[in-house]
Protein backbone atom coordinates (compact mmCIF):
# COMPACT_ATOMS: atom_id res chain seq x y z
CA UNK A 1 0.00 0.00 0.00
CA UNK A 2 1.61 3.09 -0.98
CA UNK A 3 1.42 5.59 1.82
CA UNK A 4 -1.09 8.60 1.11
CA UNK A 5 1.51 11.42 2.98
CA UNK A 6 1.51 14.93 2.04
CA UNK A 7 4.97 16.43 1.23
CA UNK A 8 6.37 19.51 2.17
CA UNK A 9 5.03 22.19 0.02
CA UNK A 10 7.62 24.96 -0.61
CA UNK A 11 7.22 27.88 1.34
CA UNK A 12 5.33 26.26 3.97
CA UNK A 13 5.50 25.00 7.26
CA UNK A 14 5.75 21.37 8.40
CA UNK A 15 5.43 20.22 11.93
CA UNK A 16 4.40 16.15 13.01
CA UNK A 17 3.50 16.44 16.79
CA UNK A 18 0.38 17.89 16.16
CA UNK A 19 0.70 17.63 12.61
CA UNK A 20 0.20 20.85 10.92
CA UNK A 21 1.04 22.88 7.64
CA UNK A 22 1.78 26.47 8.22
CA UNK A 23 2.66 29.55 6.43
CA UNK A 24 2.34 33.64 6.59
CA UNK A 25 1.00 35.73 4.08
CA UNK A 26 1.77 39.22 4.17
CA UNK A 27 0.29 41.73 1.81
CA UNK A 28 0.62 46.13 0.96
CA UNK A 29 -3.07 46.84 2.47
CA UNK A 30 -6.61 45.31 2.88
CA UNK A 31 -7.51 45.44 -0.44
CA UNK A 32 -5.35 42.55 -1.45
CA UNK A 33 -5.73 41.02 1.36
CA UNK A 34 -9.45 40.45 1.10
CA UNK A 35 -8.91 39.46 -2.51
CA UNK A 36 -6.98 36.74 -1.04
CA UNK A 37 -9.38 35.49 1.72
CA UNK A 38 -11.72 35.69 -1.09
CA UNK A 39 -9.61 33.02 -3.20
CA UNK A 40 -9.30 31.15 -0.25
CA UNK A 41 -12.61 30.73 0.77
CA UNK A 42 -13.17 29.49 -2.92
CA UNK A 43 -10.41 27.02 -2.86
CA UNK A 44 -11.22 25.73 0.24
CA UNK A 45 -14.69 24.96 -1.03
CA UNK A 46 -13.79 23.63 -4.23
CA UNK A 47 -11.31 21.20 -2.46
CA UNK A 48 -12.94 20.44 0.67
CA UNK A 49 -9.90 21.63 2.82
CA UNK A 50 -10.85 24.19 5.74
CA UNK A 51 -7.65 25.57 7.93
CA UNK A 52 -7.59 27.81 10.34
CA UNK A 53 -7.08 31.09 9.11
CA UNK A 54 -6.50 34.03 10.78
CA UNK A 55 -5.89 37.73 9.20
CA UNK A 56 -5.53 41.19 9.95
CA UNK A 57 -5.49 44.81 8.14
CA UNK A 58 -2.30 42.89 5.89
CA UNK A 59 -1.63 39.52 7.06
CA UNK A 60 -3.09 36.02 6.54
CA UNK A 61 -1.74 32.72 8.65
CA UNK A 62 -2.89 30.27 7.48
CA UNK A 63 -3.05 26.25 9.55
CA UNK A 64 -3.70 23.22 7.73
CA UNK A 65 -4.70 20.30 10.18
CA UNK A 66 -5.65 16.44 9.22
CA UNK A 67 -8.93 16.02 8.09
CA UNK A 68 -9.03 12.72 10.20
CA UNK A 69 -7.00 14.50 13.61
CA UNK A 70 -3.91 12.42 12.29
CA UNK A 71 -2.12 12.50 9.20
CA UNK A 72 -2.04 15.26 6.57
CA UNK A 73 -2.72 13.54 2.78
CA UNK A 74 -1.93 14.60 -0.24
CA UNK A 75 -5.12 16.54 -0.80
CA UNK A 76 -3.53 18.76 2.01
CA UNK A 77 -0.48 19.17 0.21
CA UNK A 78 -2.44 19.92 -3.01
CA UNK A 79 -4.43 22.71 -1.13
CA UNK A 80 -1.01 24.09 0.34
CA UNK A 81 -0.19 24.47 -3.42
CA UNK A 82 -3.23 26.23 -4.73
CA UNK A 83 -2.93 28.79 -1.90
CA UNK A 84 0.80 29.40 -2.40
CA UNK A 85 -0.11 29.84 -6.49
CA UNK A 86 -3.37 32.03 -5.30
CA UNK A 87 -0.74 34.54 -3.19
CA UNK A 88 2.12 34.24 -6.18
CA UNK A 89 0.24 34.31 -9.12
CA UNK A 90 -3.85 35.49 -8.18
CA UNK A 91 -4.70 34.62 -12.30
CA UNK A 92 -4.16 31.15 -12.20
CA UNK A 93 -5.61 29.75 -8.74
CA UNK B 1 -13.09 67.35 27.18
CA UNK B 2 -15.39 64.38 26.77
CA UNK B 3 -13.77 61.15 26.86
CA UNK B 4 -14.54 59.22 23.61
CA UNK B 5 -14.61 56.42 25.30
CA UNK B 6 -15.92 52.80 24.03
CA UNK B 7 -18.64 51.36 26.20
CA UNK B 8 -19.07 47.43 26.53
CA UNK B 9 -20.86 46.13 23.75
CA UNK B 10 -23.37 43.09 24.74
CA UNK B 11 -22.42 39.87 24.27
CA UNK B 12 -18.46 41.18 23.66
CA UNK B 13 -15.45 40.77 26.27
CA UNK B 14 -13.66 44.07 27.43
CA UNK B 15 -10.45 43.75 28.59
CA UNK B 16 -7.87 46.26 29.42
CA UNK B 17 -4.53 45.70 29.77
CA UNK B 18 -3.73 45.81 26.63
CA UNK B 19 -7.17 46.81 25.48
CA UNK B 20 -9.37 44.77 23.45
CA UNK B 21 -12.85 43.88 22.93
CA UNK B 22 -13.30 39.99 21.65
CA UNK B 23 -16.08 37.89 20.29
CA UNK B 24 -16.20 34.26 19.54
CA UNK B 25 -19.01 33.63 16.72
CA UNK B 26 -20.22 29.94 16.41
CA UNK B 27 -22.10 28.84 12.89
CA UNK B 28 -23.47 25.88 11.80
CA UNK B 29 -21.69 25.36 8.50
CA UNK B 30 -18.80 26.61 6.31
CA UNK B 31 -21.74 28.34 3.98
CA UNK B 32 -22.80 30.39 7.27
CA UNK B 33 -19.09 31.17 8.39
CA UNK B 34 -18.15 32.53 4.91
CA UNK B 35 -21.68 35.14 4.51
CA UNK B 36 -20.20 36.24 8.14
CA UNK B 37 -16.68 36.85 6.75
CA UNK B 38 -18.36 38.42 3.71
CA UNK B 39 -20.21 41.18 5.62
CA UNK B 40 -17.42 41.37 8.09
CA UNK B 41 -15.43 43.11 5.27
CA UNK B 42 -17.90 44.84 4.15
CA UNK B 43 -18.10 46.52 7.38
CA UNK B 44 -14.39 46.65 8.32
CA UNK B 45 -13.96 48.64 4.95
CA UNK B 46 -17.29 50.69 5.54
CA UNK B 47 -15.84 51.93 8.71
CA UNK B 48 -12.32 51.59 8.84
CA UNK B 49 -11.79 49.22 11.09
CA UNK B 50 -10.34 46.34 10.48
CA UNK B 51 -10.06 43.51 13.90
CA UNK B 52 -8.01 40.91 14.17
CA UNK B 53 -9.61 37.61 13.43
CA UNK B 54 -9.60 34.27 13.02
CA UNK B 55 -11.76 31.66 11.68
CA UNK B 56 -11.84 28.11 10.70
CA UNK B 57 -15.19 25.61 9.19
CA UNK B 58 -17.78 27.00 12.12
CA UNK B 59 -16.35 29.81 13.52
CA UNK B 60 -14.98 33.74 13.38
CA UNK B 61 -13.26 35.30 16.30
CA UNK B 62 -12.71 38.76 16.11
CA UNK B 63 -10.58 40.85 18.37
CA UNK B 64 -10.75 44.45 17.84
CA UNK B 65 -7.83 46.69 19.06
CA UNK B 66 -7.31 50.41 19.84
CA UNK B 67 -6.58 52.18 16.43
CA UNK B 68 -3.49 54.49 18.71
CA UNK B 69 -2.70 51.45 20.32
CA UNK B 70 -3.83 52.83 23.45
CA UNK B 71 -7.32 53.61 23.39
CA UNK B 72 -10.64 52.03 22.46
CA UNK B 73 -13.09 54.70 21.34
CA UNK B 74 -16.61 54.94 20.22
CA UNK B 75 -15.64 54.18 16.91
CA UNK B 76 -14.65 50.60 18.32
CA UNK B 77 -17.98 50.17 19.89
CA UNK B 78 -19.76 51.03 17.07
CA UNK B 79 -17.93 48.64 15.08
CA UNK B 80 -18.95 45.97 17.57
CA UNK B 81 -22.57 46.74 17.36
CA UNK B 82 -22.73 46.41 13.60
CA UNK B 83 -20.65 43.03 13.66
CA UNK B 84 -23.28 41.94 16.53
CA UNK B 85 -26.38 42.99 14.61
CA UNK B 86 -24.63 41.08 11.12
CA UNK B 87 -24.88 37.83 13.48
CA UNK B 88 -27.65 38.34 14.57
CA UNK B 89 -29.63 39.59 12.32
CA UNK B 90 -27.47 39.71 8.88
CA UNK B 91 -30.57 41.61 6.92
CA UNK B 92 -30.06 44.29 8.76
CA UNK B 93 -26.58 45.32 9.23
Amino acid sequence: MVENQAGNPIGWERREQPPFLYRRFQFDGYAQTRVFLEGLAEISKELGCYPDSSFGTTYVNVTIRPRDGERLTEQDAVFAARVTTLFEAPGQA
